[in-house]
């Protein structure tokens, strides 16, 4: 294998359609952005035995590396538009692996209609891994951010919580739970729903690190507290049967990673909205609890009684 | 050490003064373009044992990095906006690392006035890599590209070949020659010329895997053929030594990496124009040859002969 067969083979062909991607062939593209609009970038590193395990099929571990991105557009309202991308292979990958890694892209370029602009491919003497940096527009000034949480808006999350968390168990212990594995290792960008929200929620992130963990963030960023409830927390049916034989199972929903759902605030007076926003995307959005004063995440029981979550989410060192 | 620790105490301090960062608390970054510009994005990684040894310096790791970047900048004639970085480290890295691998970004990024705009901090099981997506702003329609040489421009180099090639053999070899291994650790981008080469320049790039490789990209790009007279480069008093003693490492001069300085052509009638621009940057500019019919990269030697270049340049797998 060569590095510039490679680029032409495999990469160029991503970059069809998208003239600013300029075939490849420069030293960097020229993005011209949509007058009226502004650039949502996001950048998500990979790396292997951390984000996924090695053996996968590579056509899914290109698409999870997409998607993650695609979430964090999401989680901004954006609409897709190009992406860059830095693979790192150990010199020694066989081509059928690239070929793989490579139709898992396009695949997904198709569904989600965004690009290849540009990017990088070296050889390393490491394990694999990878970086996009993702592009998105969204109508200037219109962006979702953590830091607009207001006292006594509802914090809703979308689909169902700590799937993706309890499939990554059942992987590890080689147990069939295929409904809870798929989500593992190919979330769901909620790119339709964070698109909708512009202008009716008041802060929005996806859940990436774990629910707890990740409200954190909106509270800190909007100086505000969140009070969420156990029993509101929507689980998928594998999941709550996984639970129900084992409570310490819970973990996974409070603070599991890899979600990858939209967590957003939005004021009491647009809940009617949003349940027909949940009816006509065939999403279901849950109400979970409210924003409050204070600057912390509570979680009550059935009781009223507040739980301690000591494993909050993922962390990174 | 704690992600969320490392990424307020040293990379936020690096988004200061850029609002578009939104103080990497978001998903994203949201990125305005000045109206009459578009962006120019380019992305490198860059891998330890590969792109640096390991045993540098963290600060010079960082700002080489930067540097590479910037280059790409250069080579279309965009002005430094912003950088997302990804950055990933095995879990037992020390935390004077970090903070000795940050300084170095803060202080280029004080010497080329870019900032910090987001990006993702992971730990890996693997060796130190890192990528950085680079963002620039250039006038619409005027960026640099490879595919504008026409027949009859002259070829120029900035600055000197192979210094980096030839510091990297000497670091290597445990010799003294701190000029070259300078040039090895800490590329200067070409900024200004690249931006003063709009509408000056026919076509340009930078050369980071070696002279006779990159200008074969130009000829692939414009369709055209180069012919380049070897007593022509321009080659530094150090560089001219060891070759001297040794003329094997022509090889370094033709084909070796990490040069960094622009190849760039240019019609005729402008050669005086280049002549003053070298002498207000205080840059060499030399001009090494012409662009021809055809499709390939002749090197000529003093009696006109063509010399057969082997290794063409640096190439991953």
């Amino acid at each position: 294998m060569d590095e510039f067969v490679l680029i032409d083979k495999y990469f160029k062909p991503l970059s069809r359609g998208f003239g600013a991607a300029l075939n490849l062939t420069d030293d960097a593209a020229i993005i011209k952005v949509p007058p009226g609009s502004e650039l949502i970038i996001t950048k998500d590193a990979v790396s292997e035995g951390l984000h996924f395990i090695g053996n996968e099929n590579p056509a899914l571990i290109a698409r999870k590396l997409l998607r993650v991105n695609l979430s964090d557009l999401a989680a901004m309202g954006a609409k897709p538009l190009c992406y860059f991308l830095a693979v790192m292979l150990p010199a020694n990958t066989p081509e059928a692996w690239i070929k793989g890694f490579v139709k898992g892209l396009s695949e997904d370029q198709k569904q989600f209609h965004i690009y290849l602009a540009g990017g990088d491919t070296i050889s390393t003497h490491g394990i694999k891994s990878f970086s996009i940096t993702a592009l998105g527009t969204v109508i200037k000034g219109k962006a979702l951010k953590r830091s607009g949480a207001k006292v006594g808006d509802i914090i809703y999350v979308s689909g169902t919580l700590g799937d993706s968390a309890l499939g990554l168990l059942s992987l590890r212990a080689k147990r069939s739970n295929p409904e809870l594995i798929q989500r593992y290792l190919l979330p769901q960008p909620r790119l339709a729903l964070g698109q909708k929200l512009l202008g009716m929620a008041n802060a929005c992130m996806d859940i990436s690190d774990g629910l707890v963990q990740d409200l954190g963030h909106i509270c800190r960023a909007s100086g505000i507290g969140a009070t969420i409830y156990k029993d509101a927390l929507p689980l998928s049916k594998p999941a709550r049967k996984l639970i129900e034989k084992d409570k310490k199972l819970w973990d996974s929903v409070f603070s599991g990673g890899d979600d990858y759902e939209l967590l957003f605030t939005v004021p009491k007076a647009k809940k009617y909205a949003i349940k027909k926003l949940s009816a006509a995307l065939k999403l279901p959005l849950t109400k979970i609890g409210e924003i409050t004063k204070g600057k912390d995440v509570k979680v009550l029981d059935r009781a009223g009684k507040t739980l301690e979550i000591k494993h909050k989410g993922f962390r990174h060192f």
